[in-house]
């Protein structure tokens, strides 16, 4: 069996001009009325196959025009274990449909070296994702785990979308004498692009919402790969990317 | 039916001399051949009871001498949903066996704010927990839906136990005219001390590996409460603290 490469995935779908990443974050409020079912709001299958009969209409009207899926790990996590096997489900569709659109699953995480082979086990072999998002805070050394799964994206968290993502992210970092100073999220960048990507399976997160910070980290990562999540409600706009 | 609070639950304990925080984190090829099963390795509900088994010989033995008991969901996610429902069933033991024992889910959340509330579902609604763990990376703002959980303990990551924390957690953060510099972690100290806590229900995490630091780290946040890992396998020593 061919090894399927999340890089290689990413790259053919933009070569046919497909960018979009494609969030699957089924929220109950939203879904219409036709699928949704009473009562869905508690843990019940009802509710967690909702999710999947409504993310599998999704699917099937947007998998020749996307670059990527992408779900979001919490809004499955809500409806503990019947959640996550809706998550499952979904994803198993989108490989059946669409093999050749890979499958992010937004996580986030980050824990101590060992502790990570845990959430490698449920996005790689339970839910079969192609790649992750992590969160940078405890460094490389704890995350090398997820680096070293070669044909996996490492999707690691850089300037976040949120408005108060600068509390840390922005601190300005001592160089040299202390007269030059770079915000948190720029040496972030650094590390990643120059340390961390041995294996070229790492990407970046820059939200939409902040199209100057993403101009400076484009500078600094030349051509890797950054997912730009905050297009759409959370206020960012194409044209300023 | 009376309020349970973390803060409450905990200080408790601690008045009775107990400051143990007992992890339970199932590692299948730890797990005496007693309880354990051929084949556990692959996700069958098989290997999730024999977690749910080897964590009740556990609790009923430690519930009278831990502070708190803290399962790392990760040990329970590689397990897909079945592992999901083997912690939420090992939290329902607890819950019976020792009441007044306050459970931590240590699951590092952190996703921009409206995001957080499926994992607040999982962490309070499904599984029942006290108190979780979260990531600051991302920032108060999006972190404040968990901060909200007045009764809850938010236990703040701050310089974690592993060898590579100091990669940024280290950074010397400028202050001022730039001469002056302090590093992240004790920033992030800083503001959950200062600013985090109008709730009183932050505590912060510090490595027992990093004896120095937590001294640093007592020093700004006085009588917060601190979550010291990195006890035993890890190499940290009691008498260091």
């Amino acid at each position: 069996m061919m090894s399927i490469n999340f890089m290689d995935m990413l790259q053919a779908l933009q070569a046919e001009g497909k960018f979009v990443c494609l969030g699957l974050d089924p929220d109950i409020t939203k879904i219409p009325r036709s699928i949704r079912r009473e009562g869905m709001e508690h843990y019940n299958s009802l509710s967690a196959n909702s999710f999947v009969v409504f993310n599998r209409e999704i699917v099937e009207r947007t998998h020749d025009l996307v670059s990527a899926y992408k779900p979001n790990f919490a809004f499955y996590e809500a409806y503990g274990d019947i959640g996550i096997e809706a998550l499952r489900k979904t994803i198993l569709h989108i490989r059946n449909v669409a093999p050749a659109v890979p499958v992010i699953v937004d996580f986030k995480r980050a824990d101590i070296g060992n502790t990570n082979a845990g959430s490698i086990k449920m996005a790689f072999d339970y839910l079969q994702a192609d790649a992750v998002t992590v969160n940078p805070y405890l460094g490389r050394e704890a995350l090398q785990p997820f680096l070293d799964y070669k044909d996996k994206g490492i999707i690691v968290l850089c300037r976040t979308s949120n408005p108060g993502s600068g509390e840390f992210q922005d601190l300005p970092v001592a160089f040299g004498n202390g007269h030059v100073t770079r915000p948190l999220y720029q040496v972030v960048a650094n590390q990643v692009a120059s340390k961390w990507n041995t294996n070229g399976n790492c990407l970046l997160v820059v939200g939409a919402t902040y199209p100057d910070e993403l101009k400076m980290v484009r500078d600094i990562v030349g051509d890797m790969s950054i997912l730009i999540p905050g297009l759409g409600a959370q206020g960012g706009m194409l044209k300023k990317q």
